[in-house]
């Protein structure tokens, strides 16, 4: 029987708040309009996709492989009342009358702060400072605030531009036996170090966005992977999964996987053309 | 194996029934009628909302985030009757030919009673005064008289003010090792007493009102949470998480998200803009 | 690891089978019908359910709060066949052409046999008699013909007559480590029994109505309440949740909670009102 | 933590596929028909289900109780083809417009060897022949022989004629501690064995159908029960819940409840009544 | 309490992308069409037909048994992109308007490298050569190109040509005791070298083509498997069931089992006709 006390939280801090939709389009429906009638609706889709991407924040839209849906719609706001807004603003859009929704998922980036001061104090050992010396703490304070301003372009930056997404939401196990939240801080953080260094050896092939999503949706946390090899989907998450912070603590939901369509290619798309 | 016996429950007192209502809008159709017919169906929701809100209880609407409805609607009554006859007349409205519920949740408004005597007590600790003297107990009489009242006025409340509303059902975990219901009433309550802590050092920021809902609806509780900054219900359930309550015994059903549409700016909500 | 043995099982005796279904009301397309066409619709549902109400059996009918449906219907006959008949005949009423079925379950009203005995038992002390004599063993067996009389009135009763009603199916765990079909049927009798205790505290406020559905439905039992406060369901609920009946071996489906409606108040609901 | 090993699997001989379809039929749309047509496609209906029982294999039909679905149609096939071809005549019948499929399944009528093996030492013992004797081993021989042809007899044999079905899905349970696919032959057998007598008592009122479906659909058998009295479903199931078999190691999906309509009496059915 | 460590991963090598759908199509609106339109339209389908099995990777069609859909379509393309514009275009035929899509699953064939070298090491000891001595090296090096290329014809394969598919998703199990991702790799090798050992035995009645969908779909592998002989499907599965690779750790999703219909036989299936 484990004993039932608190530990220490992990700290963390946030950025955008990103909204993931997922629809699917009635083509029966869609296709008995007329061609130039789509095409009117299909430009004034596009011309709101434009505006979305435009303002504060970011918007991308992508083709969903699979049944699960049609399009998925990306949002990053800074506030949910935003990303509500972007809802209803394409809710008027003539093309919404062919979309009924399938998935959706609100979340907020975020960083947690023991990873800035992990970051913080690599960089000192990496330009040969000594721990406990006054040099050393002089430097810390500078570099933790370098790596904050680095970790706001982070928090705050454009969806990534690679060709395909895979978004899932996950959990991290509150078993009977095992338990991440019953762990102490220490051990927590040494898993996710290792996590976070499988996640650096695929920094180049994959960017990811971690959203926050606890007290905000179903899951504790939204996932975004952009790659340009959908592969590598596969190989970074297969490779996780055998370490401990995903074989005995993740919990997975449903994955979706899109293709980026640009504003521009949205016509085709309508006309089943993936560009 | 454990033992198979029973322990103490938690005597608790109940204020108003809750009912927490999600609607999706048909878009489609309720964007095919003429403005001036939604302007006329708009505004008699929103009569219907007034009269809601001034009747004995309270009523409140909402605007969700995520595509699990587009409104929520919450009421505080004083019976379950009153609650379906709420529903009842929702029916009755013109604007209810464009929504279909996707989500709803019974529950009454409950504080425990070991929580009223922490209060007393603490109050007696703040004062000075000793456990076993005679002033002391005849304070206690005192302070139980004057929390008891207090509590009313939360039992009896009307629904809080803050524009963003967090929604979610929950359970304590009776699972084949960890049990919540077979623990002693005093573990119990020292478990809940920290996380009363917590809750406390949240309190300027989030709105908490406890439904519980064992025997009327599929959850125990149902919990609404309230506040102007919607990252605060990130930050409190959260690090509510590492607290043994959560990490070992809670168990939570979905999410739900939304904005406070106050009467007035319905009409512009079904025209597509949260003000 | 469990030791995989047969224990004795708990003989029953059965009574009315049960049937509870729960349909949602397509509002929109009744409010779209003439105020006379709905009130001719509507007096045929009355005298249908008038009907129902009169014959072998008994049929009663709930508002139902919360989205879960809009009426309940309960059916107490002879036979599954006279159950799929009340369905059927309510399948060829006007009103169902707006009516959607949401749930419903099947059980056979149930008493168990050690129950009989330990009322039996438990008379003969209350008269003084002293176990192991022969006027012990004479009364015990007037009293076992007394009691299954009697029980013979719970088990072919009518539908409790108190304004709300709180349906919920639930199972027995059958877990790796504690599963209540391995214990010893002593074990099992003493734990019902300290169940049974409480439902008695309760048994001027709650009328209990136990369906067995073990090979009828997906759980093994289907329990009503009937009560005039509501808020005894959760009171009773809650306290035997501590029992270890409940808090170890209990699992519980929906709960649905309605308010008894009778024939002559069905034109008003039809119209919003709950009288 | 348990040894990672294969154990010996149990041989099984099969017969007939099966496969249970359950439909809702759209009561609304089908009573807007005029009566001379609502007769006219009862009527082609009836000669579908007739020439479906009569070829090679079986067909009956049933209706339903609860909302489960409105009627089952059980076939015993000899493949799955034949089984999809008896779907698609259906599909083609003027009926199946008012029909919609709520539940299907798809097994293989099996017993396994070793019920084979046992039934013929049984039958030695009862004939007081001594295990090791050579006139033992010619009995044997000869008594296989018997039995397989029996056992024939229960693989390609028809619907079972008793008026009430009761039909589920189950697994075994491969649980991470109690797991039936890692217990020994032997030990699974004698299992197997203590339940066989418990159906074997009930074998006059109850007939069993196992049709195994491991790599056919989503559990591994299903399971049609068919009486005349249908308590005798809830006795035996509820009995077996006792036995090791069932406590420890049957895991049960959804249980449909019907009762056997003739082709002749369809059409009454189809106008809302039971015969 | 587990050990919270890394072991190391599997590396495997991937084929083409695949794509299995299911649909149902909507029986009453296509049979409402005249038959010279219906013709038209199962025609244009049977050519969209041949031209996706023509083009780069390969594309079959099955008529599904059980009413999980009517038709599944099985694709084989170098990317999701691919498998999404195949999608695309069956949007755009006539038919799609009476298909509704009740579910698919993408995958990318995979082989493990382990399992290539066993392969390489099987080869060698057959043709009696030495480990460790310098033949054998060469040797081995040279059988691993082979092999390699041998894995390239099984990775870029055509879909294989029996009657009967049966496709099925599933997970290696992450349970809190027995949890296969946290398991040495030589043991996991050992299990996996079992369980191909009765896939082998199988070989010349069952293909198996492995989809890996670890970060592409909801669960960790898609299997397809293929046969003249249904009853194989469940020989083969159920024989597995009793090896640790399965019984302690395999998680299966839902089962489709089809027939497949040829291009020039699609206008038969669309008549009711399985050819």
């Amino acid at each position: 029987m484990p004993e039932f006390v608190a530990v220490e939280s992990s700290p963390t801090i946030e950025g955008w708040y990103t909204l993931h939709e997922v629809y699917s389009l009635d083509w029966a429906r869609w296709r008995a309009l007329p061609p130039p009638r789509r095409a009117a609706i299909a430009g004034q889709a596009r011309q709101w996709l434009e505006a979305a991407a435009a303002g504060r924040g970011d918007t991308k839209l992508y083709s969903v492989v699979t049944h699960k849906g049609d399009i998925m719609l990306c949002h990053y706001r800074d506030s949910p009342a935003a990303l509500n807004q972007a809802e209803l603003a394409l809710r008027q859009q003539p093309l919404f009358e062919f979309l009924n929704a399938t998935y959706s998922y609100l979340s907020v980036i975020e960083v947690s702060l023991y990873e800035v001061q992990a970051v913080a104090m690599r960089r000192l050992v990496e330009r040969g400072l000594k721990r406990g010396t006054p040099e050393y703490e002089a430097a810390f304070d500078g570099e933790m605030e370098t790596q904050k301003t680095r970790m706001n372009e982070r928090l705050f930056r454009d969806i990534p531009t690679q060709r395909y997404i895979c978004f899932y939401p996950m959990n991290k196990r509150r078993g009977e036996h095992v338990n991440w939240y019953a762990l102490p801080l220490e051990e927590r953080r040494m898993m996710m170090r290792g996590h976070g260094v499988l996640g650096h050896k695929y920094a180049d092939l994959v960017t990811q966005v971690i959203g926050g999503s606890t007290g905000l949706d179903d899951w504790e946390w939204g996932v975004s992977l952009h790659a340009d090899d959908p592969l590598q989907f596969k190989k970074l998450i297969y490779e996780m999964r055998f370490d401990p912070a995903s074989s005995w603590f993740a919990e997975f939901g449903a994955f979706y996987v899109g293709v980026c369509v640009e504003p521009g290619s949205l016509g085709a798309l309508l006309e089943g053309r993936l560009e």
